[in-house]
């Protein structure tokens, strides 16, 4: 029993790998190089903000009635979102959206 | 025949409007008035920078690769456009992605 469980455990990380490689494939299949920078940049950047002001990710999320997930995303630069998320994000971390953009 | 034409005419009038009148109560239901404000501004001063740099839609639309109904759309402010869309545009036009926001 103890062996199918770790059996089953390891189909299921295998499964989990390549999903993520999928998952990364199909991202960089639709942003190139630059664009992907340009997202974890502006990812950071808004981390740098939130902290700085004192936001937890949980916080900004019920605030902005926004999954964490979502907010996670962003911050990660793994999604290309939207600019009025951004200005609801800069409105509520009390900056411009052009704060938000840092040096870019 | 010719009064069966207008009436179908007369018709398919009525169908538009109520399709417009639809439309814009399905815009204004998902976004509040400051988000369609802040659309606006942004729309007029992508449309400025681009009229000043001497780019018309058609063209901005051949190098970005994207359709003129959606960057007339943006310019309208009636769409929620991504991010990169953004950077994609202040790019082409040589401009910061800052500056496409203005005073906003």
């Amino acid at each position: 029993m103890q062996s199918y469980a770790k059996s089953r455990i390891k189909i299921l990380y295998r499964q989990i790998c390549l999903h993520n490689i999928l998952y990364q494939f199909a991202i960089l299949s639709v942003k190139n190089n630059e664009d992907i920078l340009f997202l974890k940049a502006l990812g950071q950047k808004i981390k740098k903000i939130r902290t700085e002001k004192g936001y937890t990710q949980a916080q900004l999320s019920a605030d902005l009635g926004m999954e964490i997930s979502q907010i996670s995303r962003i911050e990660r630069g793994v999604v290309n979102t939207s600019v009025l998320n951004l200005k609801k994000i800069a409105s509520l971390l009390n900056v411009s959206i052009k704060d938000l953009f840092g040096s870019l």
